[in-house]
């Protein structure tokens, strides 16, 4: 059998087994419709009420500020779209960093539609918030702010707090959200430290199950809802639960949490491990991204001459699975508008190539990586250089 | 143990074992972001094609027809806002039945604050929306007709291939959604022979998992997409595809699709047993909604003067799981509105019970649950009496 590395942890996790295992009885025995006033039906408001408590604990809010979504994407809809329509009579002028997922920006594109301003901020060649910038960019009619915690691709890490403190002395009105999908099980989640109103989290990032996600949103602030119907979730979120998933988002949060600090340093030891050797085995490499402030999985650069879609299909074919740009926008092949906003040239961000390392990512893994990686970009530069000798 | 009999079908189904099997591999070692180049993303990526074909061919629809989403909620959701939203431009006048689910009605409510204009079809006592109001009601500038296949509190079922010829001939440009959550598994949902040009199925209400749906949406409809970002589902519907659920819903239909003649034949049967047999044991008892067009499984009715509410906690506390009014909106104790539309004085919609038979019912959880209703009503009734004469 072949050997199966997975490096590509960011754009999603396996399922933990333990998370599997307390979903199991909600896909069997305890099938009810939370909303029915039964047994069957009180068992299942039992258990999403049990994994609000649970969830609450780990971030640091009220139960009752918690929204379940059917994931990052729509948590982070709900967030901007939301928050942005129930407070527009307050002003229609919204922040974001330029980095931020497609989820939020894309979102932005139609609010802007709706006669909303948006504002990106740029980010320094590390992938950090100009803080300068935000700054100066804050209005009387600004309503929102949304920065990422940590960016999927390169894995810079905003100082949340710091930027919360900005915005707040500027215009305490204003609402801050934050999409810690990628923070979460690498960087405190707690909302009332970082300073947030508002954030997201997915399970499909943290070894839950996919189609499950949550948005905190702070008691204060007002959202208008984007699907209805049932009423469900304090009527922010209509739609019959997904009752295993909840069980499983909430499980998977806890063990992350619990596995946080030690994960975080044993992934960090692996993954400078892993640059040293990029960096003394391949020639003309770029590290995307900064060294500090950089989550400890990810690893994201660029080798001269050799595109990464090619490299990835090598790679593939020895059982490594990596990633180039982001997955969630691995259709189309543009290159990843976080490495130019970096300040990366077009060529080398075609040339860029990310490794995420997750829980079951063991320092013997990146050793065959190693190996196959010098082999595949050999390959592709002997290739390119003969095609270029004979042109 | 207690003896469990399930007779809340209509709320939500519990998942078929073979649903399960299918789905495990997807929450365990096919773990990819189907938007992944390599080896995991494309396993799933093509688990969610083969469900897409699987279902396109039981709907008798393109492959290239179907939107995945979060659930039936989201679908109806997706129909209506998506559809009204894209299509504004011909005209903001969209046409609904009295007795949708909240997740269309409510969506109207919504759309009316956005300028459109809503007309509600009456429909007459046994839940059958009336035809003439129908013709009478389409204008030139009408959009959008959406009546539900059958009802989810009492059972009646539409004729949905009238209603599109209606539609059709008086104003072809219009748009026909039909919300099938209900109809599956006892209907044909072939959305050509139906003459729907979308359709919305949720795979809670067909022995799947919850938080999966689907929409039918034919390629000549223009709809706006809700949630945006990753330019998932065509870019109809973004977020990381939840891959176990969507092949779970594959499953769930095929299964359906299979033995739907079979259940229908046999449940109609255990289900006019249980109607009469409630008409022989207990008095003054109304059954609500028709006998001709009326799902298989559904048995409703009202017995004057036992609450709902009361009645179901009784059973309840017998083992025996059903509802009142409909489990979606359980939460607040208003009387149903579905009952209200077809004539049902107030006190006798207070006094409703629903029962929706399912897969795993057999005869003797009919006997066993009339032996416990029998005993159930005359304690209700007896105390009432005894209040009663107090006064």
């Amino acid at each position: 059998m072949k050997r199966k590395v997975y490096l590509d942890n960011s754009s999603t996790t396996p399922v933990d087994s333990k998370v599997l295992d307390v979903m199991l009885p909600y896909l069997s025995e305890n099938y009810g419709n939370p909303s029915s006033l039964h047994e069957l039906g009180r068992i299942n408001k039992n258990a999403i009420e049990n994994s609000r408590i649970k969830i609450s604990k780990i971030i640091n809010c009220g139960v009752g500020e918690i929204i379940f979504t059917s994931g990052g994407t729509e948590a982070n809809n709900l967030a901007i779209f939301g928050i942005a329509r129930a407070n527009k009579n307050k002003g229609k002028h919204i922040i974001v960093s330029s980095i931020e997922h497609k989820s939020i920006l894309d979102v932005c594109k139609v609010l802007e539609k709706e006669g909303f301003e948006i504002d990106c901020l740029d980010v320094d060649k590390n992938g950090l918030v100009k803080l300068e910038m935000l700054k100066s960019k804050i209005r009387k009619d600004t309503i929102l702010v949304s920065v990422m915690h940590a960016n999927n691709e390169i894995g810079s890490i905003q100082s949340i707090k710091k930027i919360s403190k900005i915005i707040k002395i500027k215009n305490s009105n204003i609402i801050f959200h934050t999409d810690a999908c990628q923070a979460v099980g690498a960087l405190s989640v707690d909302v009332k430290n970082l300073g947030v109103d508002a954030m997201t989290v997915s399970a499909s990032k943290i070894y839950g199950p996919k189609g499950i996600g949550v948005l905190y949103i702070s008691n204060r602030v007002k959202i208008e809802s984007m699907i209805v119907g049932g009423g469900q979730e304090r009527g922010f979120r209509s739609g019959t639960e997904n009752v295993a998933s909840i069980v499983g988002l909430a499980e998977a949060l806890e063990i992350c949490e619990k596995k946080r600090k030690t994960e975080s340093e044993r992934l960090e030891l692996i993954r400078n491990y892993f640059i040293s050797q990029i960096k003394n085995k391949i020639k003309e490499v770029v590290i995307n991204g900064g060294v500090k402030n950089r989550l400890p999985n990810n690893v994201n650069f660029s080798i001269k001459g050799v595109e990464g879609e090619s490299l990835l299909l090598m790679l593939d074919d020895k059982g490594i699975y990596c990633s180039t740009g982001s997955a969630c926008s691995a259709i189309n092949l543009e290159p990843s508008y976080v490495l130019l906003k970096i300040g990366l040239p077009l060529d080398l961000a075609h040339c860029s190539i990310r490794f995420t390392l997750g829980r079951y990512t063991k320092k013997s893994d990146i050793d065959y990586t190693i190996k196959v990686l010098v082999e595949s970009v050999n390959k592709i530069r002997s290739m390119s250089s003969v095609k270029y000798d004979k042109q």
